[in-house]
């Protein structure tokens, strides 16, 4: 994060608690929040108090669960517009980009073509879109602080640089500083599978609650997030869930990582088409003729799709093998293929997951861009927090 | 965990942090213990009385760092002799156990060579087992309450229940109720590989303070077990790790599990020899034969050996692509075959390890059986905590 406000919202653990569970599940009771954080009802209320005072919390009229319950209750709730939060994800042809309130909520979007990938080029686009947002409502322009940005690659968040992107041919760049000079925003750079996880996992989504989740992306690269005992896995040296880059194919295809036999190399719609396109000798051929053409039953495209299948099933089962998840989503633009390549995909995971492991279900869930950018806002809105 | 005993020694959060942090450093002054657990000295203090009362802690002679830099301090430390912990490993060939002082050092040790692998069988000759150790010294039988055991496989730590071991041929086998009734003692049964990390991570060594961790063992089986913010991953549904079943050849052989191109298909001391065999016409090879065939040139037993090691490299490149440790412990029988096979890793492990992730080390660690035993003296130790 790169902070022109460098002030988070919450610092004490109590306030800490009580803004991150109202945030992912909603109204609460005190005594609930209480129970949950395993604090007292009084700590719970002096938490509460300057999360009141700010605007951010808010009681609920008061009910009566059931007649003679006690005494009636006043759920807590955090009040939607007290602040907005823009998130952008990048792409390597557009910029998508919305603005959420404090509950997860969509309420504008924007996007931009992308010709120029360089950062100035980036950063300037970037900048006009996030001035287009602001502009959808007064409220936006007064009450936002904090900008998200996702991004593919290698992304260190504490220093807001994009260390390495391959799909956009960045190498080192300090994002976060250029952007927040020109915004003025206070912003946080996440790779984009990482903050779609923190989306899912943190705010809102089939992650909340559970302690071991993992995301699967597939489409023009293939990437994972997961989450341990909580808490997303970050690895030690800043990469983790590298699920495009593990090798499930000695024999496999060189990838532009500099290695050979990765998921990436063999199941990423750019490989997939240049399998296609080698194949059948079709040099010109563009990835929705592909499509069609495996579609149609042509036995070369069906058999790129099909390997593609079988290294992202493999993948899959070997990410569940070592980490054990509850249940595993697969999203991504990929999944508007699913047709030529989801019985390859559970198949193969099927075949190779190992004992108990494998009663992880593995759900589908095709994301449009909008939840790209929700991701991304989702990290802005982790700046509140210390 | 099967409790004869059911009350941990610590409950509260004071106490269990101040008692997990003594054993696992040694001795520690009540500021520093304050410090490393964000406690106040008071409660230091507090927490630290009844553990004292019990015998478990003692004051060390107050020390001076320097003249004059303020009054001396009594650092806390653990009592080694207050309790003692048996801890067993069973291979498929023998049993090996250990008696353990609170501090990890080993006590005493024996051994038995184990013909017959059915449940009924290892748990009589386990019982004679702890017997032979406790028997050893007076202060053993009089101050010894829990047994830890490690055995390869699916073990359902909760329970005591080993669901599933290939290489013991059991399905579903109710150890620790089992060990316990005969005993006497409170019986945890955990993963071979995960005690050892528990040992490891939590005890002693290399682990010890680390938040992103991993242990690997190779030999007649290969897994692993990982450590994600300073815990053991186990896994939503108790399997995490099954390093030796992540499947890295789509065209590799069948493995006992019943999948294709898993690791341990490949590189496991019976697959190493199996293709040694096939190789060379030679059926009725031993594997000291096969090393030996290898060491002095034989191009099929060093090729074997070979694509043994790129399986284990790209297998630990995955892992770490994943997860992304701070260090990988490679260790395990098969280290002592390691001349011919380590190049293979290392040359593996780095061509397949994506980024920051890369800047990983692998340390080598030979272990003797004596290693694993106290590994599941580790998990006997952990009983005494919630």
């Amino acid at each position: 994060m790169f902070r022109n406000d460098s002030r988070p919202l919450v610092t004490a653990p109590a306030e800490t608690a009580v803004l991150a569970l109202l945030l992912a599940e909603g109204p609460l009771s005190r005594v609930e929040l209480a129970r949950r954080t395993g604090l007292s009802s009084t700590a719970i209320t002096k938490a509460a108090r300057p999360l009141i005072d700010d605007g951010y919390l808010h009681e609920l009229a008061p009910e009566r669960t059931a007649p003679g319950a006690g005494r009636p209750v006043n759920p807590l709730a955090v009040t939607p517009d007290r602040e907005f939060f823009v998130g952008v994800k990048i792409s390597d042809d557009r910029l998508f980009g919305v603005v959420c309130d404090l509950r997860a909520r969509v309420r504008a979007t924007a996007g931009r073509t992308l010709g120029d990938c360089r950062p100035e080029a980036v950063s300037g686009l970037l900048t006009e879109l996030v001035g287009e947002l602001l502009d959808a409502e007064p409220a936006f322009r007064e009450r936002t602080r904090h900008l998200g940005i996702a991004v593919s690659g290698d992304v260190d968040r504490a220093s807001g640089r994009v260390r390495f992107s391959g799909r956009l041919g960045w190498s080192d760049v300090p994002l976060a500083a250029m952007v927040s000079a020109s915004t003025g925003l206070t912003v946080t750079v996440e790779n984009d599978v990482k903050a779609l996880t923190i989306a899912e996992h943190w705010w809102f989504g089939e992650g909340v609650g559970t302690g071991y989740f993992a995301l699967v992306t597939i489409g023009a690269g293939i990437g994972s997030a997961i989450v341990v005992n909580g808490q997303l896995v970050k690895g030690a040296y800043g990469v983790a869930g590298e699920m495009g880059h593990i090798c499930v194919d000695p024999a496999g295809p060189r990838c532009r990582c500099g290695s050979a036999g990765c998921v990436e190399a063999i199941a990423s719609s750019g490989a997939i088409l240049e399998a296609v396109r080698r194949g059948t000798g079709l040099r010109g051929l563009a990835f929705e003729q592909a499509v069609e053409m495996a579609r149609e039953g042509n036995p070369v495209a069906r058999e790129a799709f099909a390997r593609a299948g079988r290294a992202i099933g493999v993948a899959i089962a070997t990410l569940v093998n070592l980490v054990g998840p509850e249940r595993v989503v697969v999203s991504g633009e990929g999944t508007d293929t699913y047709d030529l390549f989801g019985q390859h995909i559970k198949d193969a995971y099927a075949s190779h997951t190992f004992g108990a492991a494998g009663r992880c279900p593995l759900s589908l869930r095709p994301l449009p861009w909008e939840e790209w950018a929700r991701g991304a806002a989702a990290v802005a809105v982790q700046a509140l927090f210390p």
